[in-house]
């Protein structure tokens, strides 16, 4: 197979090859993307052995690490590609090549009078740069949502998965170029400066998408002039109503808590509704101990708790603190009102949940809630891309523009409107004539976009020369 | 009537207030916001005289600018909202009054598992800063938009239209108040400095939307953090191509460039098809000079044209200057693909036509233009928000994200997710347990989205306090 360029020497220059093979690969087929997947996950096999001595390698130097205290075990796990993670990567591979084309989706059809018809079709986004954690597994499920979606991609990994994402990209582009899929559209940039150089590629690229820590996050957001999808926070809540099942209340708030600790829909804030408190704490008390959390209450929670020997007091500092760790601050509310305020101040607008049996409390509860995701009864560890059903996701947006809450191949389309004529001009409308426009919505799909969604016959593509 | 304030002397302090305001408007329900609607239309009827003596002022005002050669008259005629304007702006408001409800649509819903609901549903964006030429009936259509769609805005018009603007402002808050529209949800800055405040304001304000000129929208685009709806550069392309019909050719170049000359979607470059190039100059050279349209050509324009005495000889700048005059840039190229890419290179990305019988080389171009809105056989001038059936527009966006084209209310909202369980964990789907999830798609909007589009009972409103 040809050698595949992947890795950058020149951010600049790469950035604007990117957008070349960006143009191209919006306009190819998608089963000339579905056959790259199918080759990406059969490549994927055929190199185990070679990128798992890439990872071991990797994981030799995190272990490294670990020992001088400069990476945690939790940190170095996910570092670690072997044994049912490597399959369950490829088998993600197969399943992102499984959703549905994104691509020239007609997503509205006008006619706008008899002859002149107006289409709305999603296409790629164009040049997307994606900075990750050190999980190699991420650089396969971004590479595999950008193909899907028709999108060019620069891609940063953490440094501590350096060897691994070497390994992984360039059988990637390897596999994909050999399904005519052009070269350039993956690019794995290798520097911290090499960040830091993308981010002032506002004419080449279109969105970043950072991963990462909070202040990793902030620092990208607030260093270019490049659109930007993620999150900084998750300052995510659970509000235990008056009406709560309490045995659901502790379910889903141990579940909010503890199912991944470390993650962004992580609970870190409790509020309890005043009139429930105490028969609330008299089942959740001993379920936190047991789960080793730590509990931060206000002075209400610590009297109706059992006193400061149970629960530590909280600060004022606990209410915007993402904990991140098995630490839960909890408050005591008088009011439905009170918990949707103190949630819209202090919160990330990432995913909050109500548990609550009275259905219009819940309804009022998930509308008011400013928040990206907001759950009734069910644990905030649900926000995410896979679990929402999406496939897959790039990531979680905290922002209101695009795409927000979990994000996956829909939210790395974009549309144009195409219109067709037979040689109108806006005077035949708005002129001395003054034809009135009819605006009638059609029933019909953008008459191009047949078949697999997207032209690509031989006469489709000549003609005009 | 009460007096509602309407005038910002704190710009930070009117956007916190505006976030406030933002969040009530989002739960109003679709009938107050459409009584509102109807309210405002009434109230500039009844405030007719008042508007249109503050109008005269203006005017009087802007006439000496134009004396002083500091006004073109142009601009002078956009100021006036006497006589049939006025008409059409009240019109205007009960136009987008009659669009459907653009809230709490139900955009997906899906059964992740058995009595695990997931919804996504429309909802507004929040805070709005929009800063507006010197149209007071631009401030009117605005202002419409975003009530219907549930958000609040800051307004600031151009300087010569502010007394105009602030009787239209008070007459519009004063009307919506009487609606249940909650205070603050409208406000109009007075000053540069209140558009420099504004531009820092990223907590409280979610988008701005900037119209007017190149330089200034590209002032506001590197001087703020928070996300710009707009575009800097209309520089749109007719490209006749090697099968056009010739007359076709010339009446779309015609609209394209000289329907609304100052507008973003004129036309300012024409690139000819070699082969066809003869034919088309033969008919078009006479109805440019008719129409007092002056030509930058290349070598070969000027050549198939009939000479430099017919063509001036275009340069390089030619290529990337929007003239938004009765001039146009023309250029012969040898293909399609020459025409795409001279497209791709020089053009903003707005609008792009391409005159031709083929119908393969229409799609193909339509497919390969990057832009936001490419037509086939139909002049530029086309590309607007009323004219493509959106009721009306706040702007036209050349960038990728959200909205693109011609932005009406859709673009103006954003989606939150909702999910209804019963007490579900994560952990009973991947922990011991692992469930599995069943991901079905429900053919239902969300159960509580009924009758207007949003809940709005008494008994839905309280509970839980």
């Amino acid at each position: 197979m040809a050698a595949v360029r992947v890795l950058s020497d020149d951010v600049g220059a790469s950035a604007r090859s990117s957008r070349e093979a960006a143009r191209q690969l919006a306009t190819s087929s998608a089963a000339d993307r579905d056959a790259a997947l199918d080759r990406i996950a059969a490549a994927l096999e055929a190199d185990r052995d070679q990128i798992l001595q890439a990872n071991a390698l990797d994981v030799e130097q995190g272990a490294a690490l670990v020992t001088r205290g400069e990476l945690t075990q939790p940190l170095l796990q996910r570092l670690d590609l072997g044994g049912a993670k490597f399959d369950a990567t490829v088998e993600m591979v197969r399943s992102v090549r499984a959703q549905p084309d994104p691509l020239w989706r007609t997503q509205s059809a006008t006619e706008l009078d008899t002859g002149l018809r107006l289409y709305r079709l999603s296409v790629p986004i164009g040049v997307l740069g994606v900075i990750f954690e050190s999980r190699p597994d991420a650089l396969v499920q971004i590479a595999s949502l950008c193909l899907k979606s028709g999108n060019a991609v620069l891609l940063k990994g953490g440094r501590e998965a350096a060897a691994t994402n070497q390994v992984l990209a360039q059988t990637i582009a390897t596999a994909a170029a050999g399904s005519g899929i052009p070269d350039g559209w993956i690019t794995l940039l290798q520097t911290r400066d090499d960040v830091r150089a993308m981010l002032s590629e506002e004419e080449s690229i279109d969105l970043i998408i950072p991963r990462g820590s909070n202040e990793f996050v902030r620092y990208i957001m607030d260093n270019t002039k490049i659109p930007v999808m993620g999150h900084a926070d998750g300052l995510c809540h659970v509000f235990v109503d008056v009406d709560a099942d309490v045995g659901k209340a502790v379910r889903v708030a141990v579940d909010s808590k503890i199912q991944g600790v470390t993650t962004c829909c992580a609970a870190e804030t409790l509020l309890v509704h005043a009139q429930v408190a105490e028969r609330f704490f008299a089942s959740a008390i001993s379920e936190f101990a047991r789960k080793n959390v730590v509990l931060h209450g206000d002075e209400r929670t610590i009297a109706a708790a059992g006193g400061t020997g149970v629960v530590a007091p909280a600060t004022e500092a606990d209410w915007s603190t993402e904990y991140l760790d098995y630490v839960l601050s909890v408050k005591v509310v008088d009011s439905l009102k009170e918990a949707i305020e103190h949630i819209n101040h202090y919160g990330s607008h990432h995913t909050d949940s109500i548990v609550t049996e009275n259905a219009a409390t819940a309804v009022d509860f998930l509308r008011r809630v400013d928040s990206a995701s907001v759950f009734h009864n069910a644990s905030t560890r649900f926000a995410d891309g896979f679990r929402f059903g999406l496939g897959a996701e790039v990531g979680i947006s905290t922002g209101r523009l695009h795409g927000r809450g979990p994000v996956g191949l829909e939210g790395l389309t974009t549309y144009k409107y195409l219109l067709h004529g037979d040689g109108q001009t806006v005077d035949d409308y708005e002129g001395t004539i003054r034809k009135p426009y009819s605006h009638g919505s059609l029933d019909t799909e953008w008459p191009a976009a047949k078949g697999s969604g997207v032209l690509g016959s031989k006469e489709e593509e000549g003609g005009g020369a």
